[in-house]
């Protein structure tokens, strides 16, 4: 058991943490580089070196983290560690074949993602965006009725354009999508006003639904998750009711004593 | 009336919305499909059926509606109620001549928005964006104003460019709307430029006034609703009021009890 | 005084403020829709006549407010007062020689601000801009710093580049405008590193120093100004400050009743 | 001792602050307006002597400001001042060689950042966005891992493309830049699905990923720290929990007057 405990220390360590970060970041760097050189075989041979390091070291690191649970499905109660295991898991696949070993090769660049899992912070936004999720889920229904109704709207007025942008139901929910992001909206719309003069009607009315009000519902989820994130770590309201509670203990003392006063004056 | 109370438990019953829901979802599936496929007749055939059986479904679900409520006109009084009546009644409306036959199928696409009532969710969305409409009103008719003004005076300042952005006032508010986006609006300066060179004052400080300064405020309102919308659940400061009121009752019964002290001594 | 006091009831009253909301709509409609229609000269004669009722209107309005006053001076001491004379005035001046005229003609838009003076909602919503200011100063004299440095170091890198888009300082602030509405600034982008290899760094800095960056902190500004003009209705504070008030005068009291024990106990 | 007092109320004086800024002002506008004019002779006498009086202010200026500190060391303890020093310094360096002296020149358009020592409005909002890192820097690296991902998929998947937008990683890097402003995206993904027709998904995904959910992000940070910023001036909170204490100090007092009953009916 003296093994667990030094193994227990190893996992809460600094250091461990900081070792593992500075090894995704020299990892993904070299990996980033690759396309800047022309890759030659020294370069190959030394990536493939790293490569075999790394994974050698992920295998290490996430068998000490389940060696030291209790049990050693534990391990997998923290969906984090999942996330782990997964990506370890991915890039330990041999695949030979030609094409698929390209795909291979570019899932290690997932491997960067688990510097989240050593930086808490990075944890906590990632937690928070997922919380964020319930709030966000309505919005993005209404969202897509309204892409749904001008797609299938504006697949019916322009079907026949000559840019196809309103080809098919899904080719118009692309196009709509990029109205959304004004890239371009008006080469769409004047192309749009050629076979339908009143047809502005469809793009602004679009935009100011679609861009002004639910985008900026968006934002204003966002910002409402940031602002419960920050008051977690202020309790202003609570310190008031706690002040009022010893107010309030205060004054049954009193008349606690002026009770006594009273069956003392009998 | 065992049939009434029947239907009102159908009504409530959660099975009945996800159903509904679902045949919705379905249906609108179906529907954005038709312009990916080339229509060929078996699909068409399979078509018509789903939206006789849909048409039939919303029938029997607003009237199992309308003969749970106590007099057969308070079903209106819900505006949602309304909406959905409306989205139904109006796909009953048989068009048989040929242009009239095709828009009438395109009204079926709103049936997709019967989803809001159907989600409680959505349908505070967007009670909460119609109340936020008299907050935004004034914003809107300050911004109709700059659109007006600065509409008119590029009207008399550029009638004449080439690109005929500038032809009629609602041409010019379109061109305004257009600059408001972003949307190649140093195009459109360019040209004012080669006319007058210092029309550069006129578009840049529309951009400041307009998309600065009154997109901005548009962002607060709607960020101000939604806040709005979240301290509905989040009752810290009445606790403390509440809080307040039972330290006064207790003050107030101490005084009672200082009072019958006074007596008794006497 | 009679008629003082009959002038001071139009003055207040709903209906006067009503019509000249009514007279300004219908006149800045008129005035819009010219551009739209060949100007005929039936129109023209519609036009002139309208303008000269609006034109006494205006005058006979602006007299029976300030003929309420105590002091005819005292109408100025209001600014929005001001603003309005200012509108009426202006208007007034007869410009006879041709060009002129024209630009006469032009300024008559303006009457459509007088609409803010009429509602007080807007006037809220620009005296909440207006108090924005300081606020803001500081933001603007930042971003002004940051476009001078960038305009000098653009002017100076780029002044040969065939676009002439660096050509001279006021040029190159032009530009730099431009790339903070994120329009086109990748074109712009490109022809610089034509020259420069290494000056992406110079435009992807601008671009998270000057639009990311300080651009969100007006629109921080912006809500935050928002935000206090709501808090002014919601006292949610001030109540609790009143409500412990009360609680230190019934404490008060309660002390002064102990007192009044103790001097009958002796 | 007499002189330094002198010196002491020098540098807190008024005039002294407003007389730094016209010259800084001034100073500016002069280089400002160098490019504007055909650098003909006499501006250039002018320019070399209004450079040389403004260098031999400033170093006048940061002497007195030396001179008055009890050790000459601690006026570095400032780290404005070393800011204001440094500047100071980087211009007095001689450069004769002739590329250099266009840098040395060049570099005097730093001497308009101490207007930001100048004015105490402008350092606040420096030391806020300087105090915002810690809390944006999660965000950064979250950004720079999704950036990183989709480079390297980016560069995979779209190496051939004729216009050389995904060639390398840094490339690539930049391109995502460009996406994430919008600025002609859709440019780059038409180009794109030319080789991978499903590939809007990658320009899709990474637009919803970066430009919405971070870079929204981003803003919530922002605004959070103006109203960290605007809360230090409203001590709400803390005026009533002053007003508890004063309330439970009251409390106290009654007690005291009842035990002092007390002793006395004995």
């Amino acid at each position: 058991m003296a093994l667990k405990s030094k193994l227990t220390k190893i996992r809460e360590a600094r250091w461990f943490s900081n070792l593992t970060t500075a090894i995704i970041v020299i990892y993904s760097s070299a990996l980033g580089l690759k396309s800047l050189m022309d890759a030659d075989s020294s370069y190959m041979t030394l990536m493939s070196l790293l490569d075999y390091f790394v994974t050698v070291y992920f295998l290490m690191e996430i068998m000490i983290k389940m060696s030291v649970e209790e049990n050693f499905l534990d391990f997998f109660k923290d969906k984090w560690n999942l996330f782990d295991f997964v990506i370890v898991v991915i890039t330990l696949i041999p695949l030979e074949n030609s094409t698929m070993a390209a795909v291979a090769r570019l899932l290690r660049i997932f491997r960067i993602l688990r510097l989240i899992t050593v930086r808490p912070g990075l944890k906590r936004i990632i937690d928070m965006l997922l919380g964020a999720i319930p709030s966000i889920i309505d919005i993005v229904i209404l969202m897509f009725i309204i892409f749904y109704i001008y797609a299938i709207i504006g697949n019916f007025l322009f079907a026949d354009v000559p840019s196809g942008l309103w080809d098919d139901f899904l080719i118009s929910m692309l196009t709509l999508f990029r109205i959304l992001t004004f890239e371009g909206w008006t080469t769409v719309m004047y192309e749009g006003m050629a076979v339908h003069p009143w047809s502005w009607v469809y793009f602004v009315s679009f935009i100011i639904i679609a861009a002004f009000v639910f985008f900026n519902l968006f934002i204003a989820v966002i910002i409402g998750e940031m602002e419960k994130l920050r008051d977690q770590d202020d309790h202003g309201h609570e310190d008031e009711m706690e002040k009022l509670d010893i107010v309030l203990a205060e004054i049954g003392k009193l008349r606690e004593e002026i009770k006594a006063l009273k069956s003392e004056n009998k």
